[in-house]
C-alpha cells in the first residue's frame, strides 16, 4: 500500500516550462503528488467537470512546427480537460513567414489572442528565446517546451518520472533503483532527459546498454559524473536487463545507419521480446516512449509488467498538472473538495 | 399528423458502430424517435444548452485518413452539440506511422487520450480490427465507422433511413413503398448500405436504374433474394421514377470510365432534371447522399419535394443521437424534462 | 480622460458583414463602444466566463481558402471568447470540390451544421453571392467576409478605426486629424478599405506616402474626391510622418517588383525607422496591419507611440463585438450586469 508524506507545493510559481534542468526533487515529488490527485478526478463524472471549470477562461496555442501527433494530442487533450480552448498550428510555415514574418514577430502575434503557448520546433532553443522575449512586453504568457532541437523534451521526462515512482511505489519509489537505458542512446532525447533527471534520486543506478556505436555522448557522460550518478555502459542486453528494477526501452533509428556502427543484426539482440520475460525481475517496469518498432515485442503487451500504455496516458495527466500550476489553480485540485 | 406509438430502448447497449448489418427494425424504430426528440431540442436556447450538458466530459478522436470534409464536419458538429471535446487526425499518414508505427498502436495511443474514436479509412475491415484489438485492453472506447473500405458506411445508411422515414411519416412510413435508387450502383457504397437497411421493412420494393455497366453487384443481389426483397433492375429511367414513392439519386463517377459501360451520353439518360418533377408523384422523397454533380438539377432545389439539404443536417442529428447511445445518455433526451 | 457619450445600437439589425462600405458613423460610434466594453469584461475570471455564456449554443464555420493564419486565428479566438463552437476549412480544395462540387454546393453543406460561416476566398465577390445563396433558403446563416479577392477585408478596416478612434481618445478621436498611409498604396486591401471608412469622419486629411509606382488607384482616388475628403499624394516621406496624427505603415510586396516602378533602394526610403521617432508628434499613432519585414524597425516596438501589437489584440475583440452583433446579444454586453 502506498503512504505518502503530503508535499507543499513549490514556493516559486512555475512561469515557463523550458528545460528538464529546472527541475529539483521537490517539484518531482509536488507533481507527483498533484498528478496523482487529479487522475482520482477522472473518475467521476463530477470530479472531470470539476477539473474543466478550472481553466474556461484561457485559450492556449498549439505551435507544433515539427510534427508529432502523439504529443500534440497529448498536450490538446490535456488542454480539454481544463476547459482550455487550444488552437493549433500545425504546417511547417505559417502563412506569414510565408510573407517573410520572423518568427518571433509570429509568435508575438499569436501570443495577442492567446494566454498561454504549447511549442515544438526544430529550432534549438526557440523556446526560450521566445519567453525571454515576450517576458520584455505588456502580456508575457508562459511558455512551454514540448519538444525542441535535438536535446530537450521536458514533459516527457516528467512523464517518465511520473510513471517510474508511481510504478515503483509499493518498492519504496524510485531511491536506490538500477534503471536499464537501450537502444539508441546516442540521439535518443528522452534517454538524455531522463538521465539528467534522475539525478535528482538518491541511490540511483542507470545501466545504458547499446551498440557500440550508440553509446551516450560525452557531455551526457560528463554531467552524470559531475552530478556522481552511478552507471555504467555496456553491450551485454541480458545481464543488463536482469539487473533492472526499470528496462526502459528506445527505437534505434536504422534509418542512420552508417559504417561502423553495427548493422541491423547488432541492433536484433538489443530488442526486447517475450522470451526475456522470464529474465526480468518480478517487479520491473517496462518502458517505452513510443513509437515502437520492432525492438519492443508486442507480445509483451499483455505482460502486467509492461506499463508504456500507462506511460502514454499517463503523460497527458502530468501535462494537465503542469498547466494547472502555470496558471496558479493547482491549489484548486483536492480531493475533498469533491 | 404524425402518431407514434412510443418505442423503447433496445435492451442491449451499443457498444460500437462498425456496420449497417448489426441494425435491426426495432433500433431503427428507437432511433428514429430519439432522433427526432433531439431535433426538437434544437429549436430553443435551453434545449440547445441542455444537449451541452450531456457528454461536457468526453473527448472524442475523428481519425479520418480518408478525406471527407462532409462526413468530418458533420461528426465534428455533433460532438459539439453534445459538448464533446473532439480532436482530430486529418492527414493521410500520421507523423508516428512515418516513424513506422503500426497503424494498431496509433490508435491504442489515440485512445489512450479519449473516449471515442470515429475513424474513416481507407482499409477495409480497419473498424473491426481495432475495435476487437481495444476490446482487448483495459481501457476500450467504442469505435464509429465513419466509412471504411469499399463497403460500409452505417451512420450514412442511417441518416438515409431516418429522412425516408420522417419526408413519408404522413404515408404510412416505409413499409410498402417503392424505392428507386438511379446511378452508380455497383460502386456506391451508400446504394449497398441503403439497400441492406431496407430489408428491415415490410412490403418494401427495390428498382435499382442504371445504365448497363453500373448494375448492382452479385453479392447485394443475393442478399436481397435471401432477404426476400422485392426489387428489379432497369435501364429505363422515366417508368422507375414515375413509379416510384423515393427515389436516391448518386453520383455517376465518371471518372472510372471504362470501355464497354457506356460513355457519357449513357449517363446523362440518368439525370433528374425539373422537367421530369411532373412525372414524380406529388408525395415522392427526391434524395442524394451528396457531392452531386450534373445528376441533379439545381432548379430541383427548389421543389418541396427536394430533401437532401434536410437529408444532409438530419445526418448531424442521427449522429448525435447514435453518440448518446455510444455513452448511455439516450435516456436523458426526453422533452418533458425540459 | 476618456468622455464618451453613451451611443445606441444600430436599429437594423446586422444580418451579414460583407464589405466595409456597409458601415455608417453611428454604426462605427457604437461598435467602438462595445468592443471597449467587451475589453473590460476580460480583465476579470467573471468578466470572461460570462463572455462565454453569450453564444455556447452557437457553432461557427471558419472557411478560409486563401491562407492567413493571423485572421484565421483572431477569428478562432473571438469563437472562443464567445463559448462559440467553431469548425474550420483551411484547405484550399475541400475534398467534395475534388469530387466535382460547386463552391455553393459547398457552402450551403456546411451551413447546414453551423450557423455562421467566417470566410477568406481568393475569389472576389463570393461572399455577396454565398450571403444571396443562403438567404434564399430555408435556413440563412450569417456570412463574414475574412478577406476577399482583391479589394475587401472589412473587419481590418474596422480593427483600425478602433485602434486610432482608442489611440487619439484623449486627442478628440479621429476627426479633424491628419492620417499618413505608407507603402504599397497600389494593391495594399487594408489601405483602401480604411482610406475609405475615414471618409465617415469629419475633417480629416490623408497623406499618401508611396514610390511613383506605388501610387493608390484611381478608382479610390475617385471615391475619395466624390465624398469629399481631403488628400494629397506624395513621394516625400519626412515632412508626411512629420504631419501626422497617424502614420499607418504598410508592406512593399518587392515580389512583385516590375521595372518602372523604382527598385529596392527606392523602398528603402520608405522605411520607418528608430531615428525617425523624433520627428513624430508626441500623440502620433503608428499603426501595421502587420506582418512587417524591414518598413517598420523592431526597434520602434519599445516606444509608446507603437500601437501595432494592441491593434492586432484589437482585432479580436472587433471580432467578438461583431459576433455578438451578428447573434443579437450585444445587449448583454453591459458592465452594470457584472
Amino acid at each position: 500500500m502506498e503512504m505518502m508524506t503530503p508535499v507543499n507545493p513549490p514556493s516559486r510559481p512555475l512561469r515557463h516550462v523550458l528545460s528538464s534542468s529546472q527541475f529539483d526533487r521537490a517539484f518531482l515529488d509536488y507533481l507527483y503528488q498533484l498528478t496523482t490527485t487529479i487522475r482520482r478526478f477522472d473518475k467521476s463524472r463530477e470530479g472531470i467537470v470539476y477539473l474543466s471549470s478550472l481553466l474556461p477562461h484561457k485559450r492556449a496555442m498549439l505551435y507544433f512546427t515539427q510534427p508529432s501527433t502523439r504529443t500534440f494530442l497529448s498536450f490538446q487533450s490535456a488542454c480539454h480537460v481544463l476547459g482550455i480552448n487550444a488552437s493549433e498550428i500545425r504546417d511547417a510555415a505559417t502563412s506569414s513567414e510565408r510573407k517573410g514574418e520572423s518568427v518571433e514577430d509570429s509568435l508575438r502575434t499569436f501570443s495577442s489572442y492567446v494566454d498561454l503557448i504549447i511549442m515544438r520546433s526544430p529550432i534549438a532553443g526557440l523556446c526560450e528565446r521566445v519567453a525571454n522575449m515576450l517576458d520584455a512586453t505588456p502580456r508575457p504568457v508562459p511558455i512551454v517546451n514540448a519538444g525542441s532541437g535535438p536535446d530537450e523534451h521536458p514533459t516527457q521526462a516528467l512523464l517518465d518520472i511520473y510513471t517510474l515512482t508511481r510504478s515503483l511505489r509499493t518498492e519504496g519509489g524510485i531511491d536506490g533503483k538500477t534503471v536499464c537505458m537501450v537502444g539508441d542512446l546516442k540521439r535518443g532525447r528522452t534517454v538524455r532527459s531522463l538521465a539528467r533527471l534522475l539525478t535528482n534520486y538518491d541511490g540511483v543506478k542507470i545501466i545504458f546498454a547499446s551498440p557500440e556505436g550508440f553509446r551516450i555522448e560525452d557531455d551526457l557522460r560528463r554531467d552524470l559524473m559531475a552530478a556522481g550518478m552511478a552507471f555504467e555502459e555496456t553491450t551485454d542486453f541480458l545481464p543488463a536487463i536482469e539487473a533492472a528494477d526499470a528496462v526502459y526501452m528506445t527505437r534505434i533509428q536504422d534509418e542512420y545507419d552508417v559504417p561502423g556502427m553495427g548493422g541491423a543484426e547488432d541492433y536484433r539482440r538489443y530488442h526486447l521480446k517475450a522470451e526475456h520475460l522470464p529474465l526480468l525481475k518480478d517487479h520491473c517496469v517496462i518502458m517505452h516512449p513510443l513509437p515502437r518498432r520492432d525492438e519492443l515485442d508486442v507480445a509483451i503487451d499483455q505482460d502486467p509488467r509492461a506499463k508504456y500504455w500507462r506511460q502514454e496516458r499517463n503523460g497527458m495527466w502530468v501535462r494537465v498538472a503542469i498547466l494547472t500550476m502555470l496558471f496558479g489553480v493547482n491549489d484548486k485540485v483536492q480531493l475533498p473538495e469533491l
